[in-house]
């Protein structure tokens, strides 16, 4: 089965990508999780998206905050998709984190998730996944349809309350 | 090989969305383009996203613009990966579609890809399904080399010019 | 009397949403609350919006935060009205929110109130209620002068403390 | 039948909101146009406002670009329902209309719809009316089928030129 | 002397204003302090400011935020010149508050100060008595090479604890 | 009579501002326009700002763009109120601009009027003047009931084409 | 003497950058420009940064768009002052650009200049090598001058025209 | 060598700025650190700006908030590379400070860093000097290398704890 590659900008990161690591194992997707700065160690990062595809990665989420380069950074390296997560920052939010990840030039594509939505990144890694996987495809379902019913649960508590 | 679903809340968007039709050809992908409203043909949208995994689809691409549902909504009823387009408008410069597409909550993923960055969600959408198609990747690096030539030509043209 | 559906995104909307329920109910409005996510729960947001009109609602209130798709989808299904709640988040303070309910497109609206404003969508949930409801009409004009009657009486303090 | 009365802050705002009036016209729903600054006439807004249930109408439209004061204006006058249509300006694209026309204060609201809605204004306020008018209800659902079918035959068309 | 009347939307923002009361007070300005909200007790608002100038009133100060419609409202019935102070908000900082203030259409002006900037509000007040009160001009002047002789100090402080 | 001084930060301006000098001059207030740089000719600014009050100016007009810092630049050298026109530009339609001037840091007001807000500034520059000029704000009066009946004259017309 | 490197992320720069090129030769600074993309040719780009300085270069200017990582790729690789320039996008006027640029992280400054400041980019790049020239020095000051003189001639010209 | 000047519009600012200090001194570069206020000493701004270069000075580091004129009131005074620090500020989280420093005129730049960027104005200012030092220049690389050995130590750390 095919990894995926968790790259952050810190290690001050983790705290909200951590989220994202516990999604992909619940998943039962090995996760390689690497700290990597596309200004720091710009060598570790070319490295790292050079080789990804060669050792055995099907994904890559970066999550990064600010001037954001480090999914651009990695995806100049690679064919594989990389999913870029913005982490939050005091500037409206964040939406400097975002517009770095997401506006990447025609050619470069890098996909991005919500402000910190180190969840949704490892779920968007499984549905690339699971194209040509179909255990990991019903696992997919599984959780959608677990969701649904966490939601009703709720609706019906709170339909009740004030009924 | 799996098939790209292209959907648009407009027709008016076609002429952006062409040429991410016209990269998936490119690349030899099947493809179907759909015009969709998650709010005007809501039915369609659910139909068009239950059935797309067993219809032979691999990934879904989805361009909207201002309360940019379309592809959350199609999210909403499948696992396929989902990429979202924002479509330019005239509110920030299409931050209203960006932020629409980008900020799905947790458990239910959009890929955003840049302001009318239909070029960038047809490679996207290639990279995912590279991911178990070697020649599809190896057409994506034939594509990225390419990019890196044109750049060099121009590097050089310009280079010589200024010399 | 019509009743007056209260939906949510989620049921950690319901601290600010609780305003919004009590302000229906002090106009004596009938009103059901509902949790209900636009991606997590499709279906049962269009089997909400699909039978509100026959199950004796007069207009929907949908609260939701960041890509705040959740009116939109009940509008979708329905032609009551629709008045949307954006959450406030960190993204602008809910910009990301009110962005996503406020830029509708043609032929589908969702009414908007300010960010967080649960209060004022009950009590334009009351006004809309009114226009064929005299009773209802007189209350409002009722709620008003009391609402006046507050702010001349703290004036009242506030100009004898600085005199 | 109650009356809509759709209030501009300039006559330059005419030729986005001549879309709004003829919608409203398009439902058979009776019509006044004024022109009306809530900083140049705002003895002409009380009037309007004040007197506006007496003389018949159901709900206000009102259409004001920049600092769009005029729809919290004749709120103040009035518990009818008031919608606030916001202009494109250059700011932002009219984020100063839309930020100073949805972000009214507790107790006051304005409803309002996206920047240059003028459509559906019209139409929000037909919902608002149909609470109670059976007639205008049915007519609201032709308008929505309507609608479906026209984006149904353009996917029709799509669908079958990239095929 | 003229003296300056110093309007607030809420009690709530007494906090922040107080600073504006106590600098007109440190000039010797006269100053009457009210509560009037644009929305709730609009005919509050109009009795203000059309017997300010009568009143004796040379300037005013209005503070408010969100749809912050006051200055304007006050603006509209006087010719006296209205200085519009923006509350913070949680939407963007205040933004929302400050373009509904200075966003002012052509004819009715609010000058506006910076965000909660309360205390340049009372120093702009006096600024514009002082162009006909020499004595207030001079205190003005006192004033300013005081703020000057305070960074001065700070100069001296810091230079010498960094040398 | 006191005179205005209009200084501008670029002749690129004076398209915009020559609104704001036709005003001044349709209410018989002597000005004076200029053009000075903040960063170019920093020397010239102090010099007009330090001598503006015993030049017989009673207040300053600055209109400026981007890091729009002349408004400041001449309120650090003068206590006559300094009015701020923030220009149009490409970002954001002008927010550097208006943030430039109405951010100013306690102590040193700079008034804002809205983005190319020419006319504004005029108005309330007479509004000031007239605080000590009977007759003045008396004109000040007859331009407010002319703009009204403008106002009303268009109603007229446009209630009459709809009715 | 030092050259300066003029990297360009795309020959669309070129309009603008121009004058970035043009100053330079203005002040006898000998320049070269490339193309090079950050994310199409980062090898290139690497290769550039790593031997900037040995190859007689003594600043960087990079201008790019969008998400604009070209400047903190160079500087990735370099410790010679890297400006960025920021090109003027759609999305609000170029806040993807500036945001993408001067929000780098600690450890790795790009200097930003002005959305589209291509002229102020090779000012500045000639003010960092004076530090170490005095006779560059001096030309920067006899430029300074004459703009200086270039407003004041204007200033003469229109403080005239409105005697 | 030359030294480096540290200026602050406030001693408030003194909590993120130290971290400039420190970095400057960690490079063996001379410092001269001052509170000066571009509005309310713009005395002192002009004397710092024009003798920075005869008192030895090489660059200029300017830090403000708000509508933070101080490094575009000292560049008009001298040729020598001034950074600007933006402050945070409530107001989208310092996007004024931010705009007000690197909107500047065509011929007058400020270089921006990132919002509170105080270590890396240090490091640019640096890097500046460093053009013409190749000792301090050889500081800045093994500055560069012992950041890459940090990132690549917490990397090891993380690689094991998720392995």
């Amino acid at each position: 089965m095919k990894k995926v590659l968790v790259v952050m900008g810190s290690d001050s990161d983790l705290k909200v990508m951590e989220k994202c690591v516990d999604r992909l194992k619940s998943f039962d997707i090995p996760v390689e999780v690497r700290i990597c700065s596309a200004h720091r160690t710009p060598a570790v990062a070319e490295e790292l998206a050079k080789n990804a595809a060669s050792n055995g990665f099907g994904a890559i989420i970066a999550a990064a905050g600010k001037a954001a380069h480090l999914g651009g950074v990695l995806a100049a390296y690679t064919t594989l998709p990389v999913i870029g997560v913005p982490m939050a920052t005091s500037v409206m939010g964040g939406m400097d984190s975002l517009l770095s990840i997401v506006q990447m030039p025609k050619g470069i594509p890098v996909a991005s998730v919500a402000i910190d939505g180190a969840d949704n990144a490892a779920i968007l890694a499984a549905q690339m996944l699971a194209i040509s996987d179909e255990a990991l495809a019903a696992k997919l379902q599984q959780f959608k349809a677990g969701m649904a019913s966490e939601v009703m649960a709720k609706d019906e508590k709170v339909k009740a309350q004030f009924a």
